[in-house]
């Protein structure tokens, strides 16, 4: 088991450590762990996400679930943030996401436009941006453009700034897709390199091949890709991202592997809310049961 | 049913709260639903759309219908808002369009580019702007980034922004096409993601199912398509489009079932204008039974 | 009796002209007269104004009076603005009072400081701003430029601008005093000449001469004052200020004949505020009696 | 026959109606008629245009044709308008076109690049300005937004803009070619939507009808036509292009079908100065017994 | 006893409101109440404030004291803050005042100038900002313009605005001086006019009635001077300062009449700090015995 460090060892300035300590250690289970709600899937996939449990597609219900989850923010795109944040201000952690785009065109050269700069989410008490970068995109040049703008705002303006880091474009695809241990190592440590203050990637599949380079073909374990991955991040916080809905003991055991690797904590949307509001809480509740083990002083 | 919340409910800051209150409860049936006069059909598809009634080629006729129609507001470009809004400033309200673009080159990579900003929105009396998005177009790094700058400059100058949201582009042709329950829930959705106050829609069709994702693919009627889509849409207001000229029976149906589903109003132009004046007078009269039964508070 | 000359012949472009036409044609009376609440003198006087109805000291308190009582508009500084308009945003057209000052210090060399600029007023839905302009005061040079940007800005944004025109200096002291048939009669002019759309004197006392210049020494009625001084505005419409309470049959007479001379309205706060809600009410009847009876076409 | 609106019925501003007044009431026949002269078809087409009279390749002769012709304006490039406006400076009213192009590269995605702006017109003592908008090209995107910097300048200035509205295109060439009544039609409705205060366009050929939409199929007359296009344009004055050098009987004819439909004037080049001096003058005499009969007030 | 109303009624946007629930629902009390510490006397006063207790002289003993004493945020000015707050930062909400002065030159014209800006606190992850006014001081001019740059600032970005009103200046010492109930009163009231959402103001004293206005001379209680001035500053939340070190029976009394009349909170750094840690903490006690009585709903 890897020891994460805390908060006071990750080389942050005042006001990125005041909000972390603020969603690390004052909300959720105040422990130094997260668990994170997302919440743009309707702009991402579209309303189909919704089908499952079609109450999930009101903002408020949804908000309300991470209140009464105890989960530690909440990422919410700057339309859903405007018009429905100010009834939960200041009760749960707010993360806008800043770029986003809808899965209607094609894949190929991906890029996820910027919708709202890390002054709006000030202006609306969040304690952290998000940013998706699609690692390995033909279009790598304007995304790291606008990345590079977040970055530099977000360190003027001491506030947290999540990655999203994606593993995406033809070339991604031609050696091992998107989540294979290669592909999220990498994405892990492009967040890295580029200054994220939490990097979220999927789970790592070592058992995704072909055409890796060869240094990936050797047989791991899951727990050791993981472990790597974390090890790849540094001192960019690791959260792990449940991805579309699955087998609730498979996703439980994947988070307990993440947070024996390092894992600050995860992201789980479509797990959670794709399901009566009960079963919500049930699931979310199993999901706690593993963060409280690897708690962490501030 | 559905319930449309009241004005204070949605979010809305003072400037934006203000100019909706004007236009949903001091025009029209003052009771809180709209019908919107749109008059850009001229730059859209060219004067072809007016020889049903050429009468209908002079906005001051079209201006003036509106106002005997008791519409909640007019559509207009800015050209014919420069010359012609005067006449009737402040006793009706203007939608002042901010982009558009005609039908003669290909639709492919659909953009509609800005002619006008939210500034001139306001020198003109204004009280909302339109900007039509295209939904799935292989052009939406551009489309959003024009959009956003309206979106930031309605925040800031508190100026109600209405979304026309149309699928477009071959990705959309290939799934179901620009009407379908699937192109319609989408493109609702992501006007309320990126923060739209209200959005305007073609009526869904969920017949329309060739390629679309499986969730669209069940049987559902007209009536759960639409309510569907005012979901997707939460605080988003919405707002039915008529569309090409069809017949008077189905037209009011599709209102009636728009409103029952929740939605604010209709936006239609050529439905009312192609034909007579005291003809387009007696369908508005049509339309307004319907919307007078679907009151909400301010 | 003078003519009132309708909006569309006074020379305005269309946002103010549609503003303009929501104030005098959608609010009180519709028919092209005004009575506004201004209700900054917290700020100005300080709270001892509402001494004589400590309920007054609450702004919700004094923005439902206006309502109740079918005023045009209420005039409010930012803050309040900010606070308060929300409320009652749309129901009732706000004039955002962009200067202000406390009573304090000496008025010798009288300044009214800037606290909210014309784009503050569109943001907060306001359809006029106000500008106090201290004519012939020493400190005129910074007076007219901080009013110039005012100007440009309201006419940029299409945003009436109503110049609360007050004669204020030892100069103005050392000759008749600021009430002065003279002093309010260059006040007056001064507006129009800068390009106010309205103008708010107080009335002109033609008694006062002590060394006004000579051609204000012949005796003239107090009708023939005003008479005057709306001529001396021109196509700027003018608004007679309440003042301090007086006696209300004084007041309602001074109300007359303004309209009288061609005045669009009046401008009342402490007559209306400083007695019990009900005795306000009645007041404002009175008010409205003699406006009505002053209708002009838009 | 349509009657032509005086200049104070258009929705102008000061500065827009000062200039039109000058051209159209104080040039020319002074009564609300218009004749220009375009002199930039040695841009356009080349010096190949000056073959037929060598002598018009020099600006001063054509110029000095112009005022000896008693034409209400002369069009010119910002270069020949910086040689040659000083000599005749006050004494002809300049029309500054903004963009241009050379014929010599394909015209499949035609784009007129701007090569000064409203201020050098104003620079220059122009009093209005010219700017080509290629109707229907794929490059519309980058056409609208070059000319919404124009259409803004000029409002920000008052000064008249002037729309050469082509149709172009592959589009345009498969639907009835850019002469068809659909195309100068369109051209003419586009033109007024995005607010130019006259439009320059083809006299309409109602026979060319292959591929247009089927609104266009019937069989109409000139006469009919032109009335059309007029119509289409409403407050955006209208100028009838002569193109080509044809025969004068035809010509004069088309004039007077364009003055009956209410067109404000004639823009004819290649007509009047492929001739020697004398003939030139003759044939300009002819224009104006048919503009002649066209008077309006201002 | 007056109801505070809760955040929810008070006008906020949703970045203050955010700020303002953390500041007063998750920290101190977390019953919306506030106690503050401010720690600017040395920048104020000079270090003769720290000789009563010389351990208070380091801001790290102070910050510390205020995390056990349960405070709902300390103030600081930028450089203590930068050098400070990061080792608390998240775990108490800071205050940065953005101006302060010395005390060694003359007061007669006071103007207190701005050492940091809004941007500045949002970078240190401060919870509020504040700003010095000197009401009626003959700086007024200059005081409102600074002011005015830091209130707009703090809307753009969410930031809660506390305002200290201080009334000062030759003519307050002339009318009462600035502790009398009315330069208090009227102090409060301008913090409200011009935008504050809390309003620091000191206990004001009826009895000091020398030449002030005729209105504040009739004999109040302690209770009604101070319920008039919570009412004067409607919804800016009051926060009563302690001033001078004085003794502890006759500050918890303030304190409750303060809270009494509808107070949110106190702001007490002198009598806090003045005297050895345990005893800090024990009167620190009896004011959190005065602020659990007077709870809220957020």
């Amino acid at each position: 088991m890897s020891t994460r460090p805390p908060l006071a060892r990750l080389g942050l300035d005042t006001g990125k450590k005041a909000r972390l300590h603020r969603i690390l250690h004052q909300h959720g289970l105040r422990n130094g762990t997260a668990l994170f709600l997302p919440y743009d899937q309707g702009f991402e996939h579209g309303p189909r996400d919704f089908f499952a449990n079609p109450g999930a597609s009101d903002p408020k219900y949804v908000t309300r679930l991470a209140l009464e989850g105890g989960f530690n923010g909440i990422v919410l795109q700057v339309g859903l943030a405007e018009k429905f944040y100010w009834d939960f201000a200041g009760e749960l952690p707010l993360v806008l996401k800043l770029n986003g785009k809808t899965d209607i065109p094609s894949d190929h050269a991906a890029l996820s436009p910027v919708h709202a700069d890390v002054a709006d989410a000030v202006r609306l008490g969040a304690d952290a941006v998000g940013y998706t970068l699609y690692v390995g995109t033909p279009a790598q040049e304007q995304d790291f453009a606008q990345y590079r703008q977040v970055r530099v705002d977000a360190e003027r303006l001491g506030m947290p700034l999540i990655v999203w880091a994606y593993p995406r474009g033809a070339a991604v695809e031609a050696k091992g897709g998107k989540n294979s241990f290669y592909a999220v190592d990498y994405a892990a440590r492009v967040a890295s390199e580029l200054g994220a203050d939490m990097v979220k990637v999927n789970f790592p599949h070592p058992d995704k091949q072909d055409d890796v380079p060869e240094q990936y073909r050797a047989p791991v374990t899951a727990q050791e890709a993981v472990d790597a991955v974390v090890r790849s991040a540094n001192r960019t916080m690791v959260l792990i991202s449940g991805g579309a809905k699955a087998g609730d003991d498979a996703m439980v055991e994947k988070a307990r592997q993440s947070m024996e690797a390092g894992a600050t904590g995860l992201i789980f949307g479509r797990n959670v809310w794709q399901r009566d509001h009960d079963d919500s809480l049930r699931f979310v509740e199993r999901l706690r049961e593993v963060l409280t083990k690897y708690d962490s002083a501030p």
